[in-house]
């Protein structure tokens, strides 16, 4: 066979549940040159990027660095690590990766008890107490922010109760990291872990992690070895640390996305960009509204990057996903397990989470007409129904889509 | 804090053990724009990328993708999938990597004997049959180029003897894939994993497999889950093949980078990488013995895309490389485990195999006084001592870094 064709993917709007959209400095990040996983200026750039992560975690946990795998390679490192066949383990599940660290959690070994809601509600504090008085746990987990259902699980009322159990507290942070407080030493979080495709804004590939010393301490203690040689971080901080042990041979390019990624971060300011994806949500909202559409998560619990929309009544799901994608370039996501053909979950996350000048077809017909305007408006707002100040009626996307 | 400086990684010439040198066509695919990992234009670069790896590892397997971590994954891979707890398992050891094959199968709860051979030495295959003979073993597995000693292992004959006991044969080609035939069809291999950095000349961070038929048959008809959620390729495989069921967000970017270095590699088609790799080691053994450098491992069993160098006599090894690193920007690895301070490992990889024109610091500095030349020779040829042709007398930075 010959080669294939040259890749030549298209330019999508990523309003999915990840990956977002990248900012063009973390793609030019990506094509640095290639260095050794061994060289001093690789390992100088490694030592900047737990530096960086720190800070996005909120911790002066030493260990704080990315894993060579995905968001669940991260879920499944904390699990490994901490969890011994036999130990007990407590989840809370109200979606796709509560369930999912469930099942991790059992192919370690792990005598696993759930607190349930609803996909859609959060993990009720009274429930989680009640089941921790019951038996004595290793470890418990949440989620923090559910991509499956949108939910944002307050965390502090649970963070106490877990650590008054003696339990460790263990955080999926992989959709929230960078675009909500995540707070991991003030709330006492003794593992998390994250993905680089959410709210920093770097493709995906890698999973930001961070363990507290208890959480460390747990591991050095362990009476069997990890079962996982390529997650082991007994090893892995030896390369990460002063020791500079080699393990495996690190993602260069990956490493080199992700230390710009952290970079815009921190240009911006946590705080600032914490805020930026809560205004682009609420305009989100406001301007769903308008299309009658409307929010399936109550607002006390709404997670402002993953943006579940109920799907109104007789609208045809896969119909007007694909009308984005073929006619608007968008990708938007669909609902999983019982929210399929429910809910649209619409990501707004990272770059993909911003105030920018953008254009609708319809502005591009009325410019090709020589009428031009300022189209300032919200990048949530391509699902704006009306544009009440331009000539022709422009309609937003998904009121096209929708109304065709 | 504030964010670190922009990363500014220097150019290396690549010549350790890998990363390679990348060819500048993957590193403008890593920057490609993003799309989501159920984008249908993603789906098809995936399947050309199935259908290229499929004819770099000459099998027809239907099973042939990579994996979302570096070849230390797409090893655990093999294990987690194939071993049961109790399964008995034989591995030939002759360095660092087949001693990391006992590690990870004993964390599968594998009972694992091993053949093993001095590190520089290839395992013997009378060794491998007298030990096949006392035991029914489940699995048998090879490291194909041992990329800490230089060793390229025969594998004909124990191919055919694991065969005859039954036992599946599992084979790592991290290092060997793309740079020399594996020939996973002919030789039976049921379970093959490779690395993206080694003569496929992509940057690290994705792992490509394949599995016989026969060997995801014994995937589905475990009796216990795979231990490895992230490495279960009951579910992975669902993702990749038609069904098109999330598993985890692939790393789509590392995706494209692999896509464009395996069209590199059959737009040269596969003899002609091999001849290549074949031809420069050649000449660098040549070269190297001008140095009166000899190289460590016997000629028939020399693994051409990874040279193993007897560190002479009295020679500063770190000094060595420490100078070719600062007045080079030249990396070669160091030995490994009881090879450490006595070899050199010099690999000719991928992009980093070929014929260019370059240019000598004492040609350069020739260029300045007016007096252009011709510099057409191998990269290899770095290490020449001498260019009789030039009016300065040119010598290699290892000459130089040893004499000075």
């Amino acid at each position: 066979m010959s080669a294939a064709p040259k890749a030549n993917p298209p330019i999508r709007t990523l309003l999915g549940p990840g990956p977002s959209p990248v900012n063009p400095r973390v793609l030019e990040a990506l094509a640095l040159p290639v260095v050794g996983h061994l060289d001093p200026k690789f390992l100088e750039i490694m030592d900047q990027s737990m530096a960086m992560l720190r800070e996005v975690f909120q911790t002066q946990n030493r260990l704080a660095l990315p894993m060579s795998g995905t968001g669940s390679a991260g879920m499944e490192t904390c699990f490994v690590n901490l969890v011994e066949p036999g130990d007990a383990v407590l989840i809370g599940v109200n979606g796709v990766f509560g369930t999912r660290m469930v099942d991790v959690a059992q192919r370690c070994g792990a005598q696993v008890d759930t607190v349930e809601a609803e996909w859609g509600a959060a993990i009720d504090a009274q429930k989680f107490k009640a089941t921790l008085e019951k038996k004595k746990y290793k470890l418990a987990a949440l989620v923090h922010a559910e991509t499956s259902t949108g939910v944002l699980q307050p965390l502090d009322d649970i963070a106490k109760l877990v650590h008054e159990s003696g339990a460790l507290l263990l955080v999926d942070a992989v959709t929230s990291l960078g675009g909500a407080p995540v707070r991991v030493d003030e709330l006492g979080i003794d593992a998390c872990y994250s993905g680089t495709q959410k709210c920093l804004g770097c493709p995906p590939g890698l999973s930001p992690i961070t363990f507290s010393e208890r959480a460390v301490e747990v591991v050095r203690r362990r009476k069997t070895k990890v079962q996982s040689w390529y997650l082991d971080l007994s090893m892995i901080e030896k390369y990460w640390g002063s020791e500079r042990v080699y393990h495996h041979t690190a993602p260069i390019s990956m490493n080199y996305g992700l230390h710009e990624a952290l970079r815009l971060v921190l240009e911006e300011g946590l705080d600032k960009a914490w805020q930026r994806h809560r205004q682009v949500h609420e305009v989100f909202v406001r301007e769903m509204r308008k299309l009658e559409l409307e929010p399936a998560v109550a607002e006390s619990i709404r997670a402002p990057m993953i943006n579940a929309v109920k799907i109104p009544e007789g609208v045809d799901d896969p119909k007007i996903r694909q009308r984005l994608y073929d006619d608007f370039n968008i990708e938007i996501g669909a609902g999983l397990g019982p929210l399929k053909g429910k809910i649209w979950r619409v990501g707004l996350m990272g770059h993909g989470a911003r105030m920018e000048k953008s254009r609708s077809r319809a502005s591009e017909r009325n410019e090709d007409r020589g009428s031009r305007r300022d189209d300032r408006y919200l990048r949530s707002s391509i699902l704006d129904p009306r544009r009440p100040d331009s000539s022709i009626q422009p309609r937003d996307p998904l009121a096209i889509a929708i109304k065709r």
